[in-house]
């Protein structure tokens, strides 16, 4: 069998971690080797790099050199440890992968789309998940959900950006229906788990 | 009048420090306001950003995070320093530009030329120096010079990869000599610095 990457996507607290650790405990149950990773981060070089984006407020970060540092710490992890891992045919479960940079900085922070865009295609030397699910949340449910958490900088940016990231979510949902699949992030977490799974199952190759 | 970037390229060993000092002194005579700056660097984000990519060879970067390392360092540069001096008027004396990625990242890395100038527009938001002037050197001479100063990550890629990036910058002087100043950096300190004074003034308003 060949490799398989596996993105989760979608605004902050919609339940992607609770659903990674779901899918990889019965990914590994079913005899397959599977790797899990965040973005960003995974990587020595894209850790550092999280730090500087969701922790040094003091840095003022411009938009542009958001989109970079992410990409940066992408670029990291596609060829540190996603490239190699497909190459031994193993999955891998990512929480968050290029569409987070086209959703939060293309379509929230409204950097130009096409350049963002093409930014992700060089560095993930053209690839893109198999699977790509979207936690499909409303804002006002994220906002409640994370009241308790402690903000970071993307959380702080307030409700109209984040209704422009999730919009941005169900576009790209919407131009690649192959790919994707959208759950609602409001479901009970055993139903979301079953969707996942039978989702992936449909498409993965038995080990 | 309208302000000014001027950009000072070239494989290290060739004198740019020094010339750039040159410059800025006789602009400030000329009673000029000129910034003075260095890639990556000269923001809190991007002295930070210069540190992982100059210093630690731990993080064992991949071509296309240096890439976008640089590209991060240069979006905060932009839209933190430059932007703003440009606005009010003032000439802006920058050690590396954008054709610094497109030689190193592009030609030196063989990285796709298209997409690395792609990202630079990004990052950049189309900006484009006034002025750049190529200090060109043969490799030999940039190694004998800098044999007795410390290797950094860019130093120690070898002979083959600074002819590449030596060409490379001849290839971009060569597509928009409006731009360029190429100058035999060979030459001696003042002979250089006579020409890019001479150079710089016929483009320049006077203050």
């Amino acid at each position: 069998m060949s490799g398989m990457l596996i993105s989760l996507e979608g605004i902050d607290g919609s339940g992607k971690s609770t659903q990674a650790d779901r899918l990889l405990n019965h990914l590994r149950a079913a005899g397959h080797t599977v790797t899990r990773v965040r973005e960003p981060g995974s990587t020595g070089l894209s850790e550092a790099i999280r730090g500087m984006l969701l922790e040094h407020t003091d840095l003022n970060l411009s938009d542009r050199a958001e989109a970079m540092l992410f990409s940066a710490a992408r670029a990291q992890l596609v060829d540190e440890v996603i490239l190699p891992a497909l190459s031994r045919s193993e999955v891998i479960i990512c929480d968050r992968f290029s569409d987070s940079t086209i959703a939060y900085q293309g379509y929230g922070r409204e950097l130009p789309l096409e350049q963002i865009s093409n930014t992700q295609e060089l560095v993930t030397r053209g690839l893109v998940p198999s699977v790509s699910i979207l936690f499909d949340l409303s804002v006002a449910d994220s906002l409640a959900r994370r009241a308790e958490s402690d903000d970071d900088r993307m959380e702080a940016a307030g409700a109209a950006f984040l209704e422009r990231v999730r919009n941005g979510y169900l576009a790209l949902a919407a131009k690649d229906a192959q790919r994707w699949l959208v759950v609602d992030a409001t479901g009970s977490i055993e139903h979301i788990s079953g969707e996942i799974i039978a989702h992936v199952e449909s498409r993965i190759e038995r080990p």
